[in-house]
Protein backbone atom coordinates (compact mmCIF):
# COMPACT_ATOMS: atom_id res chain seq x y z
CA UNK A 1 0.00 0.00 0.00
CA UNK A 2 1.16 3.33 -0.83
CA UNK A 3 -0.20 6.30 1.57
CA UNK A 4 -0.13 9.66 -0.04
CA UNK A 5 -0.40 11.88 3.11
CA UNK A 6 -1.11 15.53 3.13
CA UNK A 7 0.90 17.69 5.89
CA UNK A 8 -1.13 20.78 5.69
CA UNK A 9 0.52 23.76 5.70
CA UNK A 10 2.66 25.06 8.98
CA UNK A 11 4.48 22.55 10.95
CA UNK A 12 4.23 18.92 12.16
CA UNK A 13 1.40 19.21 14.16
CA UNK A 14 -0.86 20.10 10.96
CA UNK A 15 -0.88 16.03 10.00
CA UNK A 16 -4.25 14.52 10.64
CA UNK A 17 -4.65 11.66 12.95
CA UNK A 18 -5.46 9.61 10.10
CA UNK A 19 -2.29 10.66 8.72
CA UNK A 20 0.16 9.89 11.61
CA UNK A 21 -1.49 6.48 11.68
CA UNK A 22 -0.60 5.48 8.09
CA UNK A 23 2.86 7.05 8.85
CA UNK A 24 3.15 5.02 12.25
CA UNK A 25 2.33 1.54 10.58
CA UNK A 26 4.49 2.31 7.35
CA UNK A 27 7.66 0.48 6.72
CA UNK A 28 9.16 2.90 5.01
CA UNK A 29 8.29 7.02 5.34
CA UNK A 30 9.63 9.34 2.16
CA UNK A 31 8.96 13.15 2.77
CA UNK A 32 8.64 15.00 -0.79
CA UNK A 33 11.56 17.78 -0.32
CA UNK A 34 10.73 19.71 -3.41
CA UNK A 35 7.62 20.65 -2.20
CA UNK A 36 8.06 20.51 1.42
CA UNK A 37 11.07 23.05 1.05
CA UNK A 38 8.59 25.37 0.73
CA UNK A 39 6.94 25.15 3.24
CA UNK A 40 8.15 24.99 7.09
CA UNK A 41 8.88 28.61 7.83
CA UNK A 42 11.96 28.90 5.50
CA UNK A 43 13.99 31.60 5.54
CA UNK A 44 17.84 32.57 3.54
CA UNK A 45 19.02 29.20 6.02
CA UNK A 46 16.71 27.17 4.34
CA UNK A 47 18.46 23.85 4.48
CA UNK A 48 19.24 23.75 8.21
CA UNK A 49 15.64 24.73 8.83
CA UNK A 50 14.73 21.75 6.96
CA UNK A 51 16.89 19.45 8.73
CA UNK A 52 15.75 20.94 12.27
CA UNK A 53 12.27 20.04 10.93
CA UNK A 54 13.25 16.38 9.62
CA UNK A 55 14.63 15.72 13.17
CA UNK A 56 11.89 17.12 14.58
CA UNK A 57 9.51 14.49 12.94
CA UNK A 58 11.60 11.82 13.44
CA UNK A 59 12.61 11.62 16.67
CA UNK A 60 9.25 13.84 18.63
CA UNK A 61 6.49 13.33 16.65
CA UNK A 62 6.48 10.43 14.24
CA UNK A 63 8.95 7.97 15.80
CA UNK A 64 10.30 6.68 12.45
CA UNK A 65 13.07 7.59 9.94
CA UNK A 66 12.03 9.21 7.08
CA UNK A 67 13.95 9.37 3.73
CA UNK A 68 14.02 12.51 1.92
CA UNK A 69 12.74 12.64 -1.41
CA UNK A 70 14.05 15.37 -3.47
CA UNK A 71 12.70 16.40 -7.26
CA UNK A 72 15.26 14.34 -8.96
CA UNK A 73 14.26 11.31 -6.59
CA UNK A 74 10.66 11.38 -7.34
CA UNK A 75 10.97 11.94 -10.99
CA UNK A 76 13.94 9.59 -11.48
CA UNK A 77 13.28 6.88 -8.93
CA UNK A 78 9.67 6.71 -8.53
CA UNK A 79 9.50 3.21 -9.73
CA UNK A 80 12.06 2.00 -6.51
CA UNK A 81 9.70 4.03 -4.11
CA UNK A 82 6.77 2.15 -5.87
CA UNK A 83 8.43 -1.45 -5.72
CA UNK A 84 8.57 -1.27 -2.18
CA UNK A 85 4.74 -0.56 -1.66
CA UNK A 86 4.01 -3.40 -3.72
CA UNK A 87 4.99 -5.73 -0.44
CA UNK A 88 4.77 -3.41 2.39
CA UNK A 89 3.42 0.05 3.26
CA UNK A 90 5.09 3.00 2.42
CA UNK A 91 4.28 6.20 3.25
CA UNK A 92 4.84 9.74 0.99
CA UNK A 93 4.81 12.63 3.45
CA UNK A 94 3.29 15.98 1.19
CA UNK A 95 3.44 19.49 2.11
CA UNK A 96 -0.73 20.58 1.66
CA UNK A 97 -2.90 18.66 0.08
CA UNK A 98 -1.22 15.74 -2.14
CA UNK A 99 -3.22 16.91 -5.64
CA UNK A 100 -2.22 20.29 -5.24
CA UNK A 101 0.86 19.45 -7.91
CA UNK A 102 0.73 17.47 -10.72
CA UNK A 103 4.00 15.84 -9.31
CA UNK A 104 2.10 13.51 -7.58
CA UNK A 105 -0.80 12.50 -10.07
CA UNK A 106 2.13 11.32 -11.72
CA UNK A 107 3.35 8.93 -8.65
CA UNK A 108 -0.85 7.86 -8.24
CA UNK A 109 -0.56 7.46 -11.80
CA UNK A 110 2.71 5.11 -11.90
CA UNK A 111 1.24 3.50 -8.86
CA UNK A 112 -1.82 2.06 -10.54
CA UNK A 113 -0.17 0.71 -13.65
CA UNK A 114 1.93 -1.41 -11.61
CA UNK A 115 -0.87 -2.10 -9.58
CA UNK A 116 0.16 -1.32 -6.02
CA UNK A 117 -2.71 0.60 -3.88
CA UNK A 118 -3.17 3.97 -3.04
CA UNK A 119 -4.64 5.46 -0.15
CA UNK A 120 -4.92 9.41 0.44
CA UNK A 121 -4.67 11.56 2.89
CA UNK A 122 -6.10 14.65 2.30
CA UNK A 123 -5.13 18.14 4.06
CA UNK A 124 -5.43 21.76 3.89
CA UNK A 125 -3.81 23.45 0.64
CA UNK A 126 -3.18 26.96 -0.18
CA UNK A 127 -6.18 26.92 -2.66
CA UNK A 128 -8.64 26.21 0.37
CA UNK A 129 -6.31 28.14 3.46
CA UNK A 130 -6.64 31.27 1.21
CA UNK A 131 -10.84 31.42 2.65
CA UNK A 132 -9.39 32.99 5.76
CA UNK A 133 -9.11 36.39 4.09
CA UNK A 134 -13.09 35.96 3.61
CA UNK A 135 -13.13 36.25 -0.20
CA UNK A 136 -15.67 33.19 -0.70
CA UNK A 137 -13.91 30.25 -2.38
CA UNK A 138 -16.47 29.97 -4.88
CA UNK A 139 -16.11 33.22 -6.04
CA UNK A 140 -12.91 32.58 -7.82
CA UNK A 141 -11.74 32.06 -11.77
CA UNK A 142 -9.17 30.35 -12.99
CA UNK A 143 -5.85 30.19 -11.06
CA UNK A 144 -2.82 32.08 -12.22
CA UNK A 145 1.12 31.10 -11.57
CA UNK A 146 3.85 33.98 -12.06
CA UNK A 147 7.20 33.04 -13.23
CA UNK A 148 10.53 35.05 -11.97
CA UNK A 149 10.76 37.34 -15.00
CA UNK A 150 14.29 37.20 -16.24
CA UNK A 151 16.14 39.72 -18.86
CA UNK A 152 14.90 37.49 -21.47
CA UNK A 153 12.19 35.71 -20.41
CA UNK A 154 8.90 37.85 -19.63
CA UNK A 155 6.03 35.18 -20.16
CA UNK A 156 2.85 36.93 -19.59
CA UNK A 157 -0.17 34.16 -20.55
CA UNK A 158 -1.67 35.18 -17.06
CA UNK A 159 -2.80 38.53 -18.36
CA UNK A 160 -5.67 37.37 -19.87
CA UNK A 161 -6.57 35.01 -17.54
CA UNK A 162 -6.76 37.79 -14.75
CA UNK A 163 -8.17 39.66 -17.32
CA UNK A 164 -11.57 37.43 -18.08
CA UNK A 165 -12.08 36.89 -14.51
CA UNK A 166 -12.24 39.99 -13.12
CA UNK A 167 -14.37 41.03 -16.05
CA UNK A 168 -16.83 38.21 -14.90
CA UNK A 169 -16.32 39.90 -10.81
CA UNK A 170 -14.71 37.29 -9.88
CA UNK A 171 -11.43 36.54 -7.83
CA UNK A 172 -7.96 35.69 -9.03
CA UNK A 173 -5.40 33.34 -6.61
CA UNK A 174 -2.22 34.06 -8.11
CA UNK A 175 0.10 31.14 -7.40
CA UNK A 176 3.98 32.82 -6.97
CA UNK A 177 6.96 30.97 -8.31
CA UNK A 178 9.46 28.97 -6.53
CA UNK A 179 13.00 27.60 -7.72
CA UNK A 180 14.37 24.74 -5.20
CA UNK A 181 17.19 23.44 -6.35
CA UNK A 182 17.49 24.61 -9.73
CA UNK A 183 20.98 23.81 -11.62
CA UNK A 184 23.69 26.74 -11.89
CA UNK A 185 24.02 27.75 -15.27
CA UNK A 186 27.93 26.90 -14.35
CA UNK A 187 27.26 23.42 -13.26
CA UNK A 188 24.83 22.89 -16.85
CA UNK A 189 28.17 23.56 -18.63
CA UNK A 190 30.80 22.41 -16.88
CA UNK A 191 28.41 18.72 -16.56
CA UNK A 192 28.33 18.78 -12.85
CA UNK A 193 25.68 19.01 -10.27
CA UNK A 194 25.28 22.10 -8.48
CA UNK A 195 22.66 24.35 -7.52
CA UNK A 196 21.05 27.83 -7.32
CA UNK A 197 20.20 28.99 -3.88
CA UNK A 198 16.54 28.50 -3.24
CA UNK A 199 14.47 31.66 -4.41
CA UNK A 200 10.85 32.48 -3.40
CA UNK A 201 8.69 35.34 -5.30
CA UNK A 202 7.78 38.00 -3.13
CA UNK A 203 4.70 39.55 -2.78
CA UNK A 204 6.46 42.79 -3.93
CA UNK A 205 8.30 40.86 -6.90
CA UNK A 206 4.84 39.91 -7.84
CA UNK A 207 3.14 43.02 -8.10
CA UNK A 208 5.82 44.64 -9.58
CA UNK A 209 5.83 42.40 -12.64
CA UNK A 210 2.09 42.34 -12.71
CA UNK A 211 2.24 46.52 -12.96
CA UNK A 212 4.94 46.07 -16.04
CA UNK A 213 2.46 43.91 -17.63
CA UNK A 214 -0.29 46.30 -17.37
CA UNK A 215 1.84 48.76 -18.43
CA UNK A 216 2.88 47.28 -22.02
CA UNK A 217 -0.52 45.76 -22.44
CA UNK A 218 -2.02 49.05 -21.64
CA UNK A 219 -6.02 47.27 -21.27
CA UNK A 220 -6.41 47.79 -17.92
CA UNK A 221 -7.29 44.71 -16.28
CA UNK A 222 -6.14 46.31 -12.92
CA UNK A 223 -4.49 49.08 -11.61
CA UNK A 224 -2.41 50.25 -8.82
CA UNK A 225 -5.07 50.80 -7.51
CA UNK A 226 -6.96 47.60 -7.58
CA UNK A 227 -7.57 45.54 -4.11
CA UNK A 228 -5.57 42.63 -3.48
CA UNK A 229 -4.51 40.39 -0.55
CA UNK A 230 -1.02 39.48 0.18
CA UNK A 231 -0.46 36.24 2.53
CA UNK A 232 2.79 34.81 3.88
CA UNK A 233 3.59 32.15 5.46
CA UNK A 234 -0.45 30.67 5.10
CA UNK A 235 -2.07 28.54 7.78
CA UNK A 236 1.36 28.97 9.95
CA UNK A 237 1.53 30.51 13.37
CA UNK A 238 2.93 33.49 11.86
CA UNK A 239 0.84 33.64 8.77
CA UNK A 240 0.84 37.51 8.13
CA UNK A 241 -2.57 38.15 5.53
CA UNK A 242 -2.79 41.99 4.12
CA UNK A 243 -5.55 43.86 2.35
CA UNK A 244 -5.09 46.70 0.02
CA UNK A 245 -4.22 48.41 -3.22
CA UNK A 246 -1.34 46.87 -5.04
CA UNK A 247 0.42 50.42 -4.88
CA UNK A 248 -0.11 50.12 -1.23
CA UNK A 249 0.75 46.34 -0.86
CA UNK A 250 4.11 47.02 -2.41
CA UNK A 251 5.46 48.81 0.83
CA UNK A 252 4.64 46.24 3.03
CA UNK A 253 7.34 43.75 3.99
CA UNK A 254 5.87 40.23 4.40
CA UNK A 255 8.80 38.81 5.52
CA UNK A 256 9.83 35.33 4.83
CA UNK A 257 8.33 32.56 2.33
CA UNK A 258 6.00 31.50 1.29
CA UNK A 259 3.78 34.15 -0.37
CA UNK A 260 0.78 34.42 -2.74
CA UNK A 261 -1.47 36.91 -4.04
CA UNK A 262 -5.25 37.75 -4.06
CA UNK A 263 -6.05 40.07 -6.64
CA UNK A 264 -10.26 40.87 -6.05
CA UNK A 265 -12.92 40.85 -7.78
CA UNK A 266 -16.33 42.16 -6.90
CA UNK A 267 -17.02 41.73 -3.54
CA UNK A 268 -20.59 40.89 -1.59
CA UNK A 269 -21.38 42.74 1.58
CA UNK A 270 -19.93 39.97 3.52
CA UNK A 271 -16.67 39.62 1.71
CA UNK A 272 -16.57 43.27 2.07
CA UNK A 273 -16.18 43.66 5.63
CA UNK A 274 -14.61 40.22 6.51
CA UNK A 275 -11.88 42.14 4.26
CA UNK A 276 -11.86 45.65 6.27
CA UNK A 277 -10.18 43.75 9.21
CA UNK A 278 -7.26 43.04 6.94
CA UNK A 279 -7.01 46.34 5.32
CA UNK A 280 -3.75 48.28 5.62
CA UNK A 281 -4.96 51.70 7.17
CA UNK A 282 -7.27 49.73 9.54
CA UNK A 283 -4.15 47.38 10.79
CA UNK A 284 -2.25 50.44 11.55
CA UNK A 285 -4.83 52.36 13.00
CA UNK A 286 -4.75 49.20 15.46
CA UNK A 287 -1.45 48.97 15.86
CA UNK B 1 -9.98 32.79 22.15
CA UNK B 2 -12.20 31.18 19.95
CA UNK B 3 -10.67 28.42 17.78
CA UNK B 4 -12.41 27.55 14.22
CA UNK B 5 -11.10 24.45 13.74
CA UNK B 6 -11.89 22.29 10.70
CA UNK B 7 -12.35 18.60 11.01
CA UNK B 8 -12.23 18.10 7.24
CA UNK B 9 -14.34 15.41 5.13
CA UNK B 10 -13.94 11.76 6.47
CA UNK B 11 -14.95 10.81 10.23
CA UNK B 12 -12.97 11.98 13.65
CA UNK B 13 -9.62 10.93 12.95
CA UNK B 14 -9.09 13.58 10.32
CA UNK B 15 -8.85 16.33 12.83
CA UNK B 16 -4.93 17.82 13.04
CA UNK B 17 -2.61 17.07 16.11
CA UNK B 18 -2.69 21.35 15.81
CA UNK B 19 -6.92 20.80 16.31
CA UNK B 20 -6.88 17.91 18.27
CA UNK B 21 -4.77 20.17 20.92
CA UNK B 22 -6.94 23.05 20.90
CA UNK B 23 -9.90 20.98 21.30
CA UNK B 24 -8.31 19.42 24.51
CA UNK B 25 -7.65 23.07 25.85
CA UNK B 26 -10.89 24.57 25.29
CA UNK B 27 -13.21 24.88 28.40
CA UNK B 28 -16.35 24.58 26.08
CA UNK B 29 -16.32 22.65 22.62
CA UNK B 30 -19.33 22.92 20.16
CA UNK B 31 -19.73 21.58 16.60
CA UNK B 32 -21.82 23.08 13.68
CA UNK B 33 -24.39 20.42 13.21
CA UNK B 34 -25.75 22.41 10.06
CA UNK B 35 -22.79 21.58 7.91
CA UNK B 36 -21.50 18.53 10.21
CA UNK B 37 -24.67 16.93 9.81
CA UNK B 38 -23.79 16.62 5.72
CA UNK B 39 -20.81 14.90 6.47
CA UNK B 40 -19.74 11.60 8.71
CA UNK B 41 -21.66 8.90 6.14
CA UNK B 42 -25.22 10.07 6.92
CA UNK B 43 -27.69 7.64 5.30
CA UNK B 44 -31.40 7.46 6.01
CA UNK B 45 -31.15 7.07 9.38
CA UNK B 46 -29.16 10.25 9.78
CA UNK B 47 -29.78 11.35 12.99
CA UNK B 48 -28.48 8.30 15.17
CA UNK B 49 -25.41 8.16 12.94
CA UNK B 50 -24.34 11.43 13.91
CA UNK B 51 -24.96 10.42 17.64
CA UNK B 52 -23.31 8.50 17.16
CA UNK B 53 -20.52 10.39 15.72
CA UNK B 54 -20.64 13.07 18.76
CA UNK B 55 -20.82 9.66 21.15
CA UNK B 56 -17.69 8.88 19.52
CA UNK B 57 -15.91 12.23 19.72
CA UNK B 58 -16.90 12.97 23.34
CA UNK B 59 -15.49 9.66 24.74
CA UNK B 60 -12.79 7.72 22.51
CA UNK B 61 -11.29 10.59 21.14
CA UNK B 62 -11.40 14.19 22.14
CA UNK B 63 -12.59 13.78 25.74
CA UNK B 64 -14.52 16.61 26.12
CA UNK B 65 -18.33 17.18 25.97
CA UNK B 66 -19.66 18.69 23.04
CA UNK B 67 -22.33 21.36 22.62
CA UNK B 68 -24.20 20.74 18.96
CA UNK B 69 -24.65 23.86 18.00
CA UNK B 70 -27.36 23.77 14.73
CA UNK B 71 -28.49 26.04 11.98
CA UNK B 72 -30.61 28.18 14.86
CA UNK B 73 -28.13 28.01 17.74
CA UNK B 74 -25.27 29.29 15.09
CA UNK B 75 -26.99 32.48 13.66
CA UNK B 76 -29.37 33.37 16.36
CA UNK B 77 -27.14 32.89 19.54
CA UNK B 78 -23.77 33.41 18.24
CA UNK B 79 -23.04 35.90 20.47
CA UNK B 80 -23.34 33.96 23.63
CA UNK B 81 -21.21 31.58 22.18
CA UNK B 82 -18.47 34.70 21.28
CA UNK B 83 -19.12 35.99 25.01
CA UNK B 84 -17.89 32.66 26.72
CA UNK B 85 -14.25 32.93 24.20
CA UNK B 86 -14.08 36.49 25.85
CA UNK B 87 -12.80 34.73 29.06
CA UNK B 88 -11.98 31.47 27.70
CA UNK B 89 -10.63 29.33 25.45
CA UNK B 90 -13.85 27.95 23.16
CA UNK B 91 -13.61 25.74 20.23
CA UNK B 92 -16.14 25.45 17.25
CA UNK B 93 -15.79 22.40 15.12
CA UNK B 94 -17.03 22.82 11.43
CA UNK B 95 -16.56 19.83 8.90
CA UNK B 96 -14.17 20.53 6.03
CA UNK B 97 -12.67 23.48 5.76
CA UNK B 98 -13.72 26.10 8.45
CA UNK B 99 -13.71 28.60 5.33
CA UNK B 100 -15.89 26.47 2.70
CA UNK B 101 -18.79 28.27 3.85
CA UNK B 102 -20.63 31.67 4.55
CA UNK B 103 -21.45 31.15 7.87
CA UNK B 104 -18.25 30.31 10.26
CA UNK B 105 -16.93 33.93 7.96
CA UNK B 106 -19.68 35.50 9.65
CA UNK B 107 -18.76 34.52 12.86
CA UNK B 108 -15.20 35.40 12.49
CA UNK B 109 -16.90 39.09 11.47
CA UNK B 110 -18.75 39.12 15.01
CA UNK B 111 -16.00 37.96 16.97
CA UNK B 112 -13.45 40.36 15.59
CA UNK B 113 -16.08 42.91 16.11
CA UNK B 114 -16.37 42.11 20.09
CA UNK B 115 -12.57 41.96 20.29
CA UNK B 116 -12.10 38.04 20.71
CA UNK B 117 -9.13 36.45 19.65
CA UNK B 118 -9.73 33.98 16.96
CA UNK B 119 -7.36 31.15 15.91
CA UNK B 120 -8.29 28.99 12.43
CA UNK B 121 -7.12 24.98 12.37
CA UNK B 122 -7.16 24.76 7.94
CA UNK B 123 -8.28 21.09 7.12
CA UNK B 124 -9.09 19.41 3.87
CA UNK B 125 -11.84 20.87 2.02
CA UNK B 126 -14.57 19.61 -0.99
CA UNK B 127 -12.99 22.21 -3.13
CA UNK B 128 -9.67 20.70 -2.21
CA UNK B 129 -9.90 17.12 -2.26
CA UNK B 130 -11.34 17.06 -5.47
CA UNK B 131 -7.72 17.00 -6.67
CA UNK B 132 -8.02 12.61 -6.33
CA UNK B 133 -9.60 12.51 -9.79
CA UNK B 134 -6.16 14.17 -11.67
CA UNK B 135 -7.91 16.65 -13.05
CA UNK B 136 -5.78 19.95 -11.79
CA UNK B 137 -7.45 22.28 -9.19
CA UNK B 138 -5.70 25.37 -11.17
CA UNK B 139 -7.73 24.50 -14.31
CA UNK B 140 -10.83 25.16 -12.59
CA UNK B 141 -13.37 28.07 -13.39
CA UNK B 142 -16.10 29.36 -11.33
CA UNK B 143 -17.86 26.75 -8.61
CA UNK B 144 -21.62 26.42 -8.99
CA UNK B 145 -24.13 25.72 -6.72
CA UNK B 146 -27.40 23.33 -7.48
CA UNK B 147 -30.44 23.63 -5.99
CA UNK B 148 -33.09 21.40 -5.75
CA UNK B 149 -35.82 21.76 -8.53
CA UNK B 150 -39.65 22.70 -7.28
CA UNK B 151 -42.62 22.27 -9.72
CA UNK B 152 -42.70 26.36 -9.47
CA UNK B 153 -38.75 27.02 -8.66
CA UNK B 154 -36.26 26.14 -11.16
CA UNK B 155 -33.52 28.44 -11.21
CA UNK B 156 -30.39 28.25 -13.71
CA UNK B 157 -28.45 31.10 -13.22
CA UNK B 158 -25.33 28.15 -13.19
CA UNK B 159 -26.09 27.54 -17.03
CA UNK B 160 -24.33 30.39 -17.73
CA UNK B 161 -21.49 30.15 -15.57
CA UNK B 162 -20.83 26.38 -16.78
CA UNK B 163 -21.16 27.56 -20.44
CA UNK B 164 -18.61 29.78 -19.61
CA UNK B 165 -16.09 27.60 -18.02
CA UNK B 166 -16.33 25.26 -20.86
CA UNK B 167 -15.73 27.51 -23.43
CA UNK B 168 -12.87 28.75 -21.67
CA UNK B 169 -11.59 24.65 -21.38
CA UNK B 170 -11.90 24.83 -17.37
CA UNK B 171 -13.32 22.44 -15.07
CA UNK B 172 -16.59 23.03 -12.93
CA UNK B 173 -17.60 21.92 -9.65
CA UNK B 174 -20.87 21.37 -9.21
CA UNK B 175 -21.67 21.62 -5.22
CA UNK B 176 -25.08 19.79 -4.71
CA UNK B 177 -27.87 20.81 -2.77
CA UNK B 178 -28.46 19.80 0.70
CA UNK B 179 -31.82 20.49 2.41
CA UNK B 180 -31.24 20.00 6.58
CA UNK B 181 -33.27 21.49 9.55
CA UNK B 182 -36.00 23.27 7.06
CA UNK B 183 -38.84 24.22 8.72
CA UNK B 184 -41.81 22.16 7.06
CA UNK B 185 -44.70 24.00 4.94
CA UNK B 186 -47.13 22.29 7.27
CA UNK B 187 -45.46 23.92 10.72
CA UNK B 188 -44.77 27.20 9.11
CA UNK B 189 -48.35 27.36 8.69
CA UNK B 190 -49.21 26.36 12.43
CA UNK B 191 -46.23 28.43 13.81
CA UNK B 192 -44.94 25.03 15.58
CA UNK B 193 -41.28 23.99 14.75
CA UNK B 194 -41.23 20.85 12.55
CA UNK B 195 -38.55 20.25 10.27
CA UNK B 196 -38.80 18.44 6.73
CA UNK B 197 -36.36 15.74 6.86
CA UNK B 198 -32.80 16.12 5.42
CA UNK B 199 -32.15 16.12 1.79
CA UNK B 200 -29.23 15.16 0.09
CA UNK B 201 -28.96 15.96 -3.66
CA UNK B 202 -27.63 12.46 -5.87
CA UNK B 203 -25.55 12.68 -8.83
CA UNK B 204 -27.94 11.25 -10.85
CA UNK B 205 -30.71 14.47 -9.90
CA UNK B 206 -28.18 16.58 -10.58
CA UNK B 207 -27.71 15.51 -13.88
CA UNK B 208 -31.09 15.09 -15.06
CA UNK B 209 -31.59 18.69 -13.71
CA UNK B 210 -28.53 20.14 -15.97
CA UNK B 211 -30.32 18.01 -18.94
CA UNK B 212 -33.39 19.36 -18.30
CA UNK B 213 -31.81 23.43 -18.29
CA UNK B 214 -29.81 22.03 -21.64
CA UNK B 215 -33.04 21.48 -23.17
CA UNK B 216 -34.67 24.11 -22.34
CA UNK B 217 -31.82 26.80 -23.42
CA UNK B 218 -30.61 24.67 -26.22
CA UNK B 219 -27.36 26.32 -26.40
CA UNK B 220 -24.96 23.48 -25.86
CA UNK B 221 -23.08 23.76 -22.94
CA UNK B 222 -23.05 20.34 -22.73
CA UNK B 223 -24.45 16.91 -23.80
CA UNK B 224 -25.53 13.96 -22.39
CA UNK B 225 -22.20 13.12 -23.99
CA UNK B 226 -20.03 15.42 -21.81
CA UNK B 227 -17.39 13.88 -19.61
CA UNK B 228 -18.19 14.35 -15.69
CA UNK B 229 -17.01 13.12 -12.46
CA UNK B 230 -19.35 11.95 -10.10
CA UNK B 231 -17.99 11.88 -6.46
CA UNK B 232 -19.60 10.59 -3.08
CA UNK B 233 -18.48 11.04 0.60
CA UNK B 234 -15.20 12.73 -0.57
CA UNK B 235 -12.46 11.98 1.62
CA UNK B 236 -14.09 9.22 3.46
CA UNK B 237 -12.92 5.38 3.96
CA UNK B 238 -15.68 4.30 1.20
CA UNK B 239 -15.25 7.32 -0.97
CA UNK B 240 -16.56 6.49 -4.62
CA UNK B 241 -15.36 8.44 -7.66
CA UNK B 242 -16.63 7.40 -10.91
CA UNK B 243 -15.94 9.42 -14.22
CA UNK B 244 -18.19 9.08 -17.52
CA UNK B 245 -20.62 10.55 -19.99
CA UNK B 246 -23.51 12.12 -17.67
CA UNK B 247 -25.73 9.78 -19.45
CA UNK B 248 -23.87 7.10 -17.81
CA UNK B 249 -23.52 8.18 -14.24
CA UNK B 250 -27.39 8.89 -14.69
CA UNK B 251 -27.16 4.98 -14.24
CA UNK B 252 -24.70 4.53 -11.22
CA UNK B 253 -26.03 4.25 -7.72
CA UNK B 254 -23.37 6.31 -5.73
CA UNK B 255 -25.20 5.58 -2.31
CA UNK B 256 -25.42 7.42 0.75
CA UNK B 257 -24.54 11.23 0.52
CA UNK B 258 -22.74 13.52 0.38
CA UNK B 259 -22.34 13.54 -3.63
CA UNK B 260 -20.67 16.18 -5.79
CA UNK B 261 -20.59 16.26 -9.57
CA UNK B 262 -18.03 18.33 -11.86
CA UNK B 263 -18.14 18.81 -15.34
CA UNK B 264 -14.88 18.22 -16.64
CA UNK B 265 -13.04 21.05 -19.39
CA UNK B 266 -10.38 20.38 -21.82
CA UNK B 267 -8.02 17.95 -20.40
CA UNK B 268 -3.95 17.65 -20.43
CA UNK B 269 -2.30 14.12 -20.87
CA UNK B 270 -1.33 13.50 -17.24
CA UNK B 271 -5.64 15.01 -16.68
CA UNK B 272 -6.65 12.03 -18.50
CA UNK B 273 -4.69 9.18 -17.31
CA UNK B 274 -5.53 9.89 -13.94
CA UNK B 275 -9.48 10.21 -15.59
CA UNK B 276 -9.12 6.65 -17.07
CA UNK B 277 -8.76 4.72 -13.94
CA UNK B 278 -11.76 6.36 -12.50
CA UNK B 279 -13.79 5.63 -16.25
CA UNK B 280 -16.96 3.37 -16.06
CA UNK B 281 -15.75 1.07 -19.17
CA UNK B 282 -12.53 0.38 -17.42
CA UNK B 283 -13.96 -0.15 -13.95
CA UNK B 284 -16.20 -2.48 -15.09
CA UNK B 285 -13.33 -4.38 -16.97
CA UNK B 286 -11.48 -4.72 -13.78
CA UNK B 287 -14.50 -6.17 -11.87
Amino acid sequence: MLYIIGLGLGDEKDITLRGLEAVQKSQKVFIEAYTSLLSFGISSDGLSTLKEMYNLLQEKLYGKSITVADREMVEEKADDILLEATSSDVAFLVVGDPFGATTHTDLVVRAKKLGVDVKVVHNASVMNAIGVCGLQLYRYGETVSLPFFTDTWRPDSFYEKIQRNRKLGLHTLCLLDIRVKEPSLESLCRGKKQYEPPRFMAVSVAIEQLLEVEQMRGENAYTEDTTCVGFARLGSEDQLVVAGSMKQLLEVDFGPPLHCLVIVGDTHPVEEEMLDFYKLAKKQGQA
